[in-house]
């Protein structure tokens, strides 16, 4: 790489700071201008933090921040306290501008993976703690954060103290800080390299001593969350421990930010409404979906229509390749709906149960193979109780005892193929890393309805003897 | 009532107060074997609270909780006051007995609610904090507390201060409370007569100055729930306002528990899951759905199929009836899965959006018109965009543009249909306190099969002039 070679080897031996952190800059711009973020990277490795904070402050307002998302993360804590207090604060500023977030936004997540270095937890909290909730969610991207983790949705107002702080400076503290915090009633213990060595309680403090430091009352076992766990995760949680809080930390242990329970409460619910959407085959925006353009709306749901189309076509098509037996008895026909209908029913409640099993870990200890046994031991109990009902109806319908034998037989064979397929699809794209919720109507209704006209069809040939 | 007369009339004018008691408590004794609990209620009506105390100390221990239920709210708290403090323990620990339990469980919501006045705060604080959490939840029938409400998932953990007290005062209570009580994060002012009177939290008393009282610093405007609320509706409450607990006070304001945030998320979890069963055809039960017994989740899920299965019995009988149509062209019924098939997946879209909405009260501040135009507008688009591509689908398979037509045009019907269908029924059923969850798929089922088979083959009927 060219680039790379410029500061260090290309310019003449005498050349002054001054000219070397001019080329830097200049180099910097044009290759940030051409969106190559790769060579902007490799330029910066070989030069002094201290040049860097020079170069980025000489850069166009825009460039600034993502120059500076460049640095690897200890270059960055260096590059920052190089910077003048207002360079600082104008980088804050760059950091919500909605052309910086938009360049950001363009990159595929492997790109922002591979540019981005973690932030320094001061830096982080610098920035953040000058963000409206909004702001810190839309900036999150740059800060290297992916939607749906923990780094999206935690907050920097929390309290800090100092092992070695007596009970009574600690409420000083408080006293002076509550008003700027999400929650006084969990507090965070630091040492000066702000890695979390400890938490404790509002409720500690006020029961404790006065002569007793926090160092003294604190918790040293305490649970913790990096930046990048899901939020999903983080949620359940909360939710096992009955938390009010709980910190987030970055690979070194520091602490970034806390996650409090009224935020989990609404992912709960926004992770309820996804699989509640996915199981009826529409796909969740971020958005208030009664605020969605129709359109948008209608694209949306085509998508998983048209699958489903294809799995109908498949069965239009098994159907007409069985015409020769339709021809000869046609009111086998009128029962096709009925079948595929009740095995599709029958599939569906079992694959509600285990999907809200899985994504509740509900179903965790329990092998997916006990599950699957159970679903299609019930839907036999399910088949032989609807079959004999429908056995009997088919024939005050039409008259014609093999017929009715047939729509009996096939529905018990079909109820424990759907129940078996609801149980066990859902299991099968989990363990390879698709959401069950979404995928599994498709293939339980595939499976359901060609394999189901196929049995009925060829039962209806044997036993009519066509 | 003869019962009533007994004490009053019936008795020589010379009676010693020892003789009535021991009358009042035979009677009672006998009108509670017979479970005649209307006519024991009327016996205690004229009785003095003393000699309830006695007769009711006199009782078989199974029938000492009933009997004291039976008191009305003011007498209840007169006579719990007149027995001995021996007595009230054995009166707490009848209240846990499963037999006297099982007595109340087989009453019908209403007798119970004719039978049971609300029991004064001061007993129910009393009874709830020798309880542990699963004995009140297993108690609250017998305190009047219906399922699923406020005063079944309250705890009386909570700390109670007075106006009148100094901050540090308070600190000093709050100290000494803090291991029996839920939170000491929110702390509750009581009047002398157990009135709640004002909120204040730790942050603030930790914040106040030493010489203010918790008068000067709480807050006289707070949000409480009547014992009777909705757990669902105290659920949104507290996610509404990000609260950590919210207080729960009888119908004279008197403050009997909290509810906490950790049993908000486990609520909203429950309902979800909820949802998402009745969504999927499947009865939730209380119990974790994966420990129930296969015959028993074989008969709670029959009942949905049985009416499913008669709705496909339904779309049988119609297509049997339009077997003309279908001998004439064979193929026609290949199509026929397909088209339900897809109006059962608008439908299913559609009314998936508009419950959810209505759960989680998205849609609370629009008109039903305006959503169910809007879902019939985008089943059009969706039909259009569908029927297209299945009309040149269809012409690939049988090569009979008539059919083709038949089969696109009844799709953009069918998709209209559905979706408007899948909008509007949601509606009907919430405005007429049905779960709209558990009572929409069958019914849309039902009005896309039966409308759909008859739309397409009477189409079929007219274009291919049969």
């Amino acid at each position: 790489m060219t680039e790379q070679a410029i500061p260090s080897a290309s310019v003449p031996a005498t050349i002054s700071r001054q000219e070397l952190r001019e080329l830097v800059r200049s180099q910097l711009e044009m290759l940030l201008e051409q969106q190559n973020f790769q060579g902007a990277k490799a330029l910066l490795v070989p030069v002094q933090p201290v040049d860097i904070a020079e170069a980025i402050e000489g850069l166009p307002e825009t460039m600034q921040a993502i120059g500076f998302r460049l640095l690897s993360k200890d270059e960055a804590i260096e590059v920052y306290e190089n910077l003048d207090s207002s360079v600082q604060q104008t980088l804050i500023e760059d950091f919500k501008r909605q052309d910086v977030l938009d360049i950001v936004d363009k990159m595929s997540p492997d790109d922002r993976a591979r540019l981005f270095d973690e932030l320094p937890a001061k830096v982080v909290r610098r920035l953040l703690s000058q963000m409206s909730s909004q702001e810190r969610q839309a900036t999150a991207l740059l800060l290297g954060y992916e939607a749906d983790t923990a780094g999206r949705i935690m907050t920097p107002e929390y309290i800090a103290l100092k092992e070695t702080w007596s009970i009574s400076r600690a409420l000083e503290h408080i006293r002076n800080r509550a008003d700027m915090s999400e929650t006084v009633y969990y507090l965070y213990v630091t040492d000066s390299a702000r890695r979390l060595t400890g938490i404790l309680s509002l409720r500690h403090l006020v029961m404790g001593q006065p002569e007793q430091t926090i160092g003294d009352i604190m918790t040293r076992e305490f649970v913790s969350v990096q930046t990048d766990a899901d939020q999903e995760e983080v949620a359940q949680l909360i939710q096992r421990y009955d938390f009010l809080a709980v910190p987030v930390v970055d690979t070194e242990q520091r602490l970034v930010g806390i996650v409090t329970v009224d935020d989990v409460i609404d992912i709960l619910e926004e992770e309820a409404t996804e699989d509640i959407y996915a199981l009826g085959g529409v796909q969740a925006g971020g958005d208030n979906y009664f605020q969605t353009n129709l359109l948008t709306v209608a694209r949306k749901r085509v998508v998983w229509l048209s699958v489903l189309l294809l799995t109908n076509t498949v069965t239009t098509w098994v159907i007409r390749s069985q015409e020769a037996v339709l021809e000869q008895v046609v009111v086998l026909a009128a029962f096709i709906p009925l079948l595929i209908g009740t095995g599709g029913n029958v599939g569906a409640q079992s694959s509600t149960v285990v999907i809200r099993g899985i994504n509740t870990q509900e179903i965790a200890n329990r092998s997916a193979f006990t599950v699957i046994r159970r679903e299609a031991i019930a839907g036999a109990f399910l088949g032989i109780m609807l079959g004999v009902v429908v056995t009997g109806w088919a024939y005050l319908l039409q008259g014609n005892l093999e017929v009715s034998i047939t729509v009996g037989i096939s529905l018990v064979a079909i109820a424990i193929l759907a129940s078996t397929a609801g149980a066990a699809l859902p299991f099968l794209f989990s363990s390879i890393g698709f959401d069950p919720a979404l995928m599994s109507a498709p293939f339980i209704t595939t499976v359901v309805d060609v394999l189901g006209v196929l049995i009925y069809l060829n039962l209806a040939r044997y036993v009519l003897q066509l």
